[in-house]
This record gives C-alpha cells, sequence and structure tokens, in this order.
C-alpha cells in the first residue's frame, strides 16, 4: 500500500508505503516536529493531532482516557495511536508542534481581501525628443494620469533623485510603486512588490517577508532583539535610554541593524533583494516603539505612564535608518496605553476579539501581559506585571525556549517524563516546561493547599531550601541536575496571579464571570506552546472546557501582516486602538485582594 | 524753516532747516545713495527722483532737457535741481539707487491677503493625571478638535520626537505650525511665527525672513554663492556634478551651509532664532534647484535638456541639511523647462504678467536670460544664452557689481563722466556701466555703422587692439587705467544680440511686433540698475517710449516671498508653470538670421 499524508499548516507532503508505523513516526519522518513525552505509550496526550480527512485505524483505550468528547467529535487523536489506512490530510494544532517547527507555522498565509497601501503600476514611456522636452517626471505623471486615470501625484525625493538614471537604464519601462498619491519606489518590471512585517518584542524580532500582490508570506525568520544586552525588561531599557540622547540612539540604532539584517535575511531566503520593500509595518509594545523611534521614555517610565504618541505614524524607512526601498514608509500601528501597545492593537486585529460573537478574552502572556475582553463591541483593555518567569528569567535552571529546554513535563509516581526542544539532552526549563512542571507538582500533591509531601522520592532539601528533582545529574546535558525550588515556585505564583487578576478584574468590570466567556484566545510565544490544562491547573486561567481555548500563535505578527496588505484592516486597527478602554488595573481598591487570592495555588 | 523729507521706497526721514540744501545733497546727509554722474549740474539725468507730495522749487531748464514730457508731468525731478519749500515725499526709482541701497528696497513689504501654509494655533492643555492617561499628542490632538475644529492631523516626528519635553517645559501651554494636516512646529507661544524665501541665482543668493502672520519683511540680505569656486556658470557645475555623487553632494552641501548663515543672519538681525522658521521656500533656475537637490543633472545637460521635475516640490528641511523648526518643510517652485526655472514662475508670479492686460514682456538678465511673453491669457517663454559680460565676465576691466565698480558712464566730448559703488576709486566696470559705455560710444560716434572716429583723443591702438581709455591710470583705484576694448564690445554684441533675438522670436510667435508692447518689464539685479535708455541705444530693447518700461528689482524674491505667505500665489505659481508655452529658440528656422541681425550696433 502506498500512502500520501499531506501536514497542515505546515504544508510538508509524506508517502507511505508501510502500515506498521504510526502517525508520530511519521511525523518524525517528514521533518515535521511533534511533542511526545511519553515516548508513543498514549499516556502523556501531547501529540494530539486533527484527522481532517481520509482513513486511519480506531480509537484506541488511550485515546479515550487522554482526550474530552468534544475533541474525540472533531476527529482529535493522539498521533502514537493512529496509523494511516491511505491517503490522509493531519491538522497539527499549534500546541502539539514542537519549538523548531514554531517559525514556519507563525509565516501562516494571510487571508482578507488585498488591498495594499502601495500599488504597483506598469510604466512604458516615450523617451525625450527636440519636440517633446517633458521632464522625465511629467512625463510619468502624464502617463499615469492618461492610462490609469491618477492624478495629483507627489513623489518622494529619494525615488526623484534615481529616477533619471533607472528610467534611462530600463529603456523607459518600469514599475511604480504608489503609496496614496506619493510615487515611493521605482523598479524594473520584473521585480516582486514586497512587503515586511515586523514584531518588535522586547526579546524576539519576528519578520514576514510578504508578496504585496498575493499577501502570501514569502519567508518568515525571528532573531532576538539586541537591546536585551542593555536590559531583560521594558523598565530597565527605559531607564537606560533615559541616561541622554546617545543611550537612547545606541538602543534605537540596535533594533535598525537588526531589522536590517533581517529582512535581508528573508530576502536572501527568497531570492529577492532588500529594495523591493515597498512598505513595511511595525508592531511592538509601547516602549518598544518609543525606543525605536527615539520618542521620549521618561514620562512613560513614571505615573501616570504617558505615551508620547498612541496614534498611528508613519515614518520614512530611510529616516529610522532602515534600507528598502527609495521612498518606503514604515506604518506604526496605533498604542492604547503607556503599556498596551501596538502589538496588542495587531493581536486584536488578527484574532477579531473586537467584532466577535459573543464574550471573547484575548491574552498576550510576556513579561508584561497584556488581556482584552470583547463583547458585542465593547472592548476593554488591561496590562498587567507578570514578569520575566514564563521567559525562564529567575528560574534557577530556568532558560529560552532553545535546544535542550524541557517545553513538556509529566510526573507519573516517581517517574518524571519531559520532552526537550530538539530532542536534545536537557539543559533547563523554557516557560512551557516551567508551567508544567508546576501543574504536575500540584496535580501529583506534592504542592498545594495540602501539606507538603515531604516523603516524595524526588523532593529534597537543598541549602536554598526545599525542591524537587526533575532531571538527574547523569541524564542532563550539562552534568548538573536540574531542579525546581520552592523560590520558582514563588515567581510563577507571582507571574500567574498577576494574569488572574487582569482576567478577573476586566470580567468584573464588564460585569461577567469566567463562566460567561465564549472563547479565551491565547497568543505569542510562551501562550502558544503553554498546555492549557496545566495553566487551568495552577490557577492562571479559569477553568473552563478546554474547547473554549484557542492557542493562535504570534498573532501580534499576524495582526501587522493584516495591515501590511490591506488598507481597511488598517483602518480598523485605528478603531480597535479609539475604541479600546483602558483600565488601570493598581486604581481598582480590590486590586490587591484579587491579586493575592489569585497567587494562590 | 524747519521740514522733514520722506524717501519712499526705503522708508528714511530726513529733517532739514536749510533752504540751500539741494535734494540731492540731502539724499547723500539721510544715507540715501543715489546715482550723480556729472556732480550736481543737470547734465546727466542719473538723479532722476519722483516729487510725490509737498511744494519744491521750480522746474530748471536742465531738467526739462533730460527728462521726457510725460515724466515731467508725473512729477519727475532731477534731485541736483531741487530745493525743497517745505515738508515732501519723495520716491527714489530703483534704477537711481547706487547698489548699497539695493537689497533693502529688494526687502519691499508684500501687500496681498496674508495666507500662509503653515497656520500657528495657541495651545493650552490641561496636564496628565492617573484619571487622564491620554498620550501627549491625543492630549494636544483633542484640544485641536475640541478648539478649533480641526481633525485627521499627524504630526512630524522630530517634532514628535522633542514634544514630550517641550510641553512639560512650556507648562503645558504653546504654539502649533499646521502645515495643511501636520504638524510641524512647536514653539512658546511667545517666539515669531516665520517664514524664509530664498532666490538661489547662480551668482548670488538672496535671503528674506517674513512674518508668516503680517507679510512684513522683518531683515534680507544677499550673500555669494559659494558654487561660484566651482564654475562661474551652470554648465560648468553640471559639468563638476556629473562626475560623480560626491561633487554632487559637495555642491548642493556648498549651498546648504550658505543657506543655513545667511538664515542665522536674518535672524539675528532681527533678533529671532533660525527654529522659528516653520515653512520655506526656495526659488531657482531649474540647474540651481536640480544641483541643490541633488537630482542628477546629467541630461539636463545634453539635448534635448530635460529636467527631471518641473513640477513643484516639497520637501523636509531637514532631509536637506536645513536647520530650521524641526518639521519645517521646503516648498520649491515649478520649473518651465531645462533652461527656464522656479526663479522665472516666481518673477512671472510678482510681475502678473500671466493675467496682464494688454501685451507685456518680462524679461530675467542672467547668464542665461529667461523672456516670457503674456497676452490675454496667452504665455510663452523662452530662455537665451546671454553669457556672463553683464556680470563683468569676459569683459578686459569687468568686475562685479562690488565698491569701486563703474555703474554709470556719460561721455561729454572728450570728457567721460562715471559714477562708481560707493563713490570709490573705480577699479573696474559691473554690466551697467559696460553697458553705459557701449551706449555712450554709439551715441558719440565712437563705434557704430559710421567709420569708427579714429581721431577720439581716448581712442588707441593697445597689443590687443583698438581700446577706448574711459579712466587714466592716476584716477584708477588699481592704478592701471580702465579700457574698454574691441574684444568687450564684441561680447556685448553677443550677449544684447542674444535678449533681442529672444524678445523678437516671442513678439513674431505670438504674432506681434515690438510697438504692439504695452508693457516691458525688467527683473534682476543687473535689469533693475541699466539704463534702459542705453539699453535700447545698442539695441538690446526695442525702441519703445521710456513709461512702457518698468524696471522691478528682484522678482523672483518677491515671487518667493508671496508662495512663502499665501496658499492662493503658489496654486497661481503652478497655474503659471503648466501655462507657459516653452519656445525651444534654436529649434525655429530665423533663428540665426535673427541672431546676425540683433547682434549689430
Amino acid at each position: 500500500m502506498t500512502y500520501q499524508i499531506y501536514f497542515e499548516p505546515v504544508g510538508r507532503r509524506w508517502l507511505g508505503t508501510d502500515d506498521k508505523v504510526s502517525l508520530l513516526e511519521a511525523t518524525r519522518q517528514a521533518g515535521v516536529g511533534i511533542a511526545s513525552l511519553c515516548g508513543g505509550y498514549g499516556t502523556c496526550g501531547s501529540c494530539k493531532v486533527q484527522i481532517l480527512d481520509g482513513q486511519v485505524s480506531p480509537l484506541t483505550e488511550a485515546e479515550e482516557e487522554q482526550l474530552t468528547p468534544t475533541m474525540l467529535a472533531d476527529g482529535y487523536r493522539l498521533a502514537c495511536q493512529v496509523y494511516p489506512r491511505g491517503n490522509i490530510k493531519v491538522g497539527i494544532p499549534l500546541e502539539s508542534l514542537t519549538a523548531n517547527q514554531r517559525i514556519q507555522v507563525e509565516g501562516q498565509e494571510v487571508r482578507i481581501p488585498i488591498e495594499p497601501v502601495v500599488k504597483h503600476y506598469h510604466i512604458q514611456l516615450s523617451p525625450p525628443t527636440l519636440d517633446d522636452i517633458r521632464s522625465d517626471v511629467t512625463r510619468v505623471l502624464d502617463y499615469l494620469t492618461e492610462r490609469c486615470g491618477l492624478d495629483n501625484l507627489s513623489i518622494d525625493l529619494e525615488v526623484l533623485r534615481h529616477l533619471p538614471g533607472q528610467l534611462r537604464e530600463l529603456n523607459w519601462e518600469a514599475a511604480l510603486g504608489l503609496r496614496e498619491k506619493e510615487i515611493v519606489s521605482l523598479q524594473s518590471n520584473g521585480q516582486a512588490r514586497l512587503g515586511l512585517a515586523i514584531d518588535l518584542g522586547t526579546t524576539k524580532i519576528a519578520g514576514y517577508l510578504v508578496d504585496l500582490e498575493t499577501g502570501q508570506t514569502l519567508a518568515a525568520a525571528g532573531i532576538m532583539n539586541p537591546q536585551v544586552s542593555y536590559g531583560e525588561d521594558v523598565i530597565a531599557r527605559i531607564a537606560y535610554a533615559t541616561r541622554g540622547s546617545k543611550e537612547a540612539t545606541t538602543l534605537s540604532q540596535l533594533v535598525v541593524t537588526s531589522i536590517n539584517e533581517l529582512a535581508r535575511e528573508l530576502c536572501a531566503q527568497s531570492s529577492h533583494a532588500a529594495d523591493e520593500i515597498a512598505e513595511v509595518v511595525i508592531v511592538g509594545n509601547t516602549a518598544m516603539h518609543h525606543l525605536f523611534l527615539v520618542l521620549p521614555v521618561r514620562q512613560l517610565g513614571t505615573a501616570p505612564y504617558v505615551p508620547a504618541i498612541s496614534n498611528s505614524l508613519d515614518a520614512k524607512a530611510r529616516e529610522l535608518g532602515l534600507d528598502f526601498a527609495h521612498g518606503c514608509y514604515v506604518h506604526f500601528l496605533p498604542n492604547i496605553a503607556g503599556f498596551v501597545g501596538g502589538d496588542h492593537v495587531a493581536m486584536l486585529l488578527a484574532t477579531d476579539i473586537y467584532e466577535a460573537d459573543g464574550t471573547v478574552i484575548g491574552i498576550d502572556i510576556g513579561t508584561n501581559t497584556e488581556i482584552s475582553l470583547g463583547s458585542r463591541g465593547q472592548l476593554m483593555t488591561c496590562s498587567t506585571a507578570s514578569g520575566p518567569a514564563f521567559e525562564g528569567a529567575h528560574i534557577k535552571d530556568g532558560m529560552r525556549a532553545t535546544d535542550g529546554a524541557i517545553e513538556r513535563v509529566r510526573i507519573v509516581n516517581s517517574q518524571v517524563q519531559y520532552q526537550t526542544i530538539n530532542n536534545a539532552a536537557p539543559n533547563g526549563l523554557c516557560g512551557s516546561g516551567i508551567l508544567d512542571a508546576v501543574a504536575q507538582l500540584v496535580r501529583s500533591g506534592i504542592i498545594g493547599k495540602k501539606k507538603t509531601r515531604e516523603s516524595h522520592p524526588r523532593v529534597r532539601y537543598a541549602k536554598h531550601g526545599c525542591e524537587f528533582v526533575l532531571v538527574n545529574a547523569e541524564e542532563s546535558g550539562s552534568g548538573r541536575e536540574i531542579t525546581i525550588t520552592r523560590h520558582d515556585i514563588g515567581e510563577i505564583q507571582l507571574a500567574k496571579g498577576a494574569i488572574r487578576t487582569g482576567i478577573n478584574i476586566l470580567l468584573g468590570e464588564a460585569g461577567f464571570t469566567a463562566s460567561d466567556l465564549n472563547k479565551v484566545i491565547i497568543a505569542g510565544a510562551f501562550g502558544t506552546y503553554l498546555d492549557v490544562t496545566s495553566a487551568i491547573t495552577i490557577g492562571m486561567f479559569p477553568q473552563l472546557p478546554l474547547e473554549r481555548f484557542s492557542q493562535v500563535g504570534n498573532a501580534a505578527g499576524m495582526g501587522a501582516k493584516l495591515a501590511l496588505v490591506s488598507k481597511e484592516q488598517r483602518a480598523r486597527a485605528e478603531e480597535i486602538a479609539r475604541h479600546a478602554q483602558y483600565i488601570e488595573l493598581a486604581a481598582k481598591p480590590h486590586f490587591a485582594d484579587e491579586f493575592t487570592r489569585a497567587m494562590l495555588l
């Protein structure tokens, strides 16, 4: 038997001949990394996939135990338990993918009507003669008026500086990029018409190279934000930038250089050149936005935390030091408040919370977590200081989500099952691993309201207090044990407490309780790969049926792409920012009570 | 008797007590320099003035001889023949003023309805509180919407970068400069709202500092164009810029630096600061325009001499290296053709030739002379290569119009009467002096169609041929004789021939003859101070009654000021450039014939 497996949304195909090969094994052979904690025994539930089409082997008992009836009804299965019976199409939920697959998914196609703010026009001109001495620009504009009905156009100065040479080189045939009424690029007719969407995060910068005419993502990549060396969080960077204009310029230039490099890399991947990029959209939190634009941040770092600007903004790329098409603009989505920036607006744009049916909450988890509640045209937003614990910081064996980071944990009696990124030897825990670990400790009763089970063989007293040994020294990549300490658990309590407080206060302000929520959308790198069950277990999220949760990947990046290829979406972003009602949590009298309660495990 | 003399348009007052003081002497004591060739004997006619009001001594015979009946009827007198009989008001025609008075006059008030493209608004905001966390920009925009009904505004990035600091420093009260929908400046409410008009000439740069709210000229000054050291004419500079981008940038930067310095000087003169300048208008010929903007000029220097752009253009001052208000724009008036630039459009704007009653010709004399003919809504324009002879170049004893330059000449039998700039010892001849000298040689029959009067005591044969001794070695400032050579006369023939050819061909194209002209407007430094009778004598201008000629000073600078303080005038400039029909002289079959004829003396 020969059969084909098509994996969505990664878009990979795999041909099989052996009906003894499980779907899990097939994903591995196809190079589609999915999680598998228990090693294929159907006991961890981490390899769940959705069978979208085709025949497969029947349900096993293990699956009936691990999956909810709703999931089963929706075609969810555990990849380790499934054997194809012919051609099948398999959907892989984001949370089942391992870290090295993520970027690929984050570059998903945009599926909206394409109407970019920069449109391209093909021109073919007659050259000047003694009888036709019109200037080069007049020649171009006359053509656009006669052939395309366009008038009152202007031309970018830098495009103008190159236009006479380029027109003659290209033998008077070219493609022009028009942004509203301004000519922002001139290129040969054969070149691509590209846009770049950037999600400028505090820790990571994600870039998407997009075909402006089809909306297709041609390449996607993520790099570290080099400002990290000047402070892990925005407060440290604000403090640095406030020292003087040299320091502020340094922070901005670091990001400018990185975005230039990222763009060149994305272009190289897809055989393009950076000067084919005619429009850029950047989304980021308010501090990243201000630091990048070299706007003053002193007033952003002290109460009442007022941004210099919350409106959207267009700036010439070259004036920012970005090296794209001569007249290229960068569009920055609007900010909502000092701690709710354009990245959250982009997330709201991509997830449609503003115009959703029912009551929906959207959560963007980071050092600072932004939460919005949408219900019947009402939109409330808050920001909560969840800290860097879920990025692995302030955790004894915490680390970023790179090779060797434990991303999934399961405690079965005295055994610990775990999965590392790229299956490398474990070096520490990334956010989703820490979350799992704490949830498993709660679930197995090792910590929690009950008295600590000091009798567990992996619990011990070290010099800094009580800790749980997750990985022995022999197994670990570094040769050192990997443990979870009491202090680590405290950090996670602070983090999850902050998030839950935000959710609860927003619900209260809008007059709802958690059970009124029709949907909980979780965005961002950590939010997408966390285990929702674990998050519920530790009380970070309210107890709701699993199917009401939706993990959507880099929704901020997706929103940036939407704003890149659609004027309408850009206008919607304005509307979202204008209508969002910002709730200052700390100003609520019951904030301290809520927070104390939300911190409990 | 005590009386007051008021001099127009220089705006100076002088109090006299002695009725034996001639008006000429009074101008000298008042520091108003006017020409006087014959030394006050009423024989040269160069000190003519217009008595606008008040009683003076009766007409003398000398005046009846020197002035036409029309002029006498209009109140024209010779200053050396007039004695005040009480308070009088005296108008001094531009052509009677000596060089050191010129700049002052060129800075005359603009008298049109003021409607600048940048308008200023006073704002007074409430500071942010925990209950009002609007961003700084939102706070500003909300104010402008509520108080001034303005919406959909944007803000310049550089203004934005300074806004948070400035608002707090100014205690939330400030004045904003709005250019259409963009905030381009923020300053304290007490600062001035200034504009800068620049006439960027090949040889000279003239600057006018203007109050944008009243239209008043606060200061005016002229400096040399430093590009002169890279070539006296545009062709040499085009050749230099075409060598490479470094060379092109050098030429531009020289002018940028000069304009920055000129602006600082003008501001210092009027106790202002350059950052109070919120809008700039620059006019120049097409080559100066392109070189300043670092546009390619290769195609401008070779047939068919096509500009990169002829439309008007707005560029951020800071992007050009100009240092004014943070968001200040520079507006460049449109060009008509490769050799008819925005300075000529500005001249047409200031002189109203386009909408004039009757048939009017406007002439802007320079190395390149632009001529326009307006008649009943029709506008024809040409450009003619008149060369630098009238700037003193290529003339044996030629010099620029500075101290010691002979600016007026009269030959009376074997005597030469002359006037130098600032009455310094003569060093050479500037344009108007050369023109006068040649005209006087023609008039006295020393050269011309008649056989050269070799018998004249001042005519002699030097090693380079026949020459006329204008100033003896003893009298001259340099200790060397000042002479007019045959070659000099040839240069003047070429120059005046080129100008006359342009006039004749334009007249022919429009179906007119010279006698149809109702008015001949002569603009520019040389054009204003030349003696019209001399120009008619050598055939540079057609033989028409003197009152049909009008010498208007720096009309290009005046046009730049109009475009600076009035949106309507800016729109009119567009219309003028669009409607002007460019006539390529060299393409006319009868060009060579016309030119040969026009060269004759």
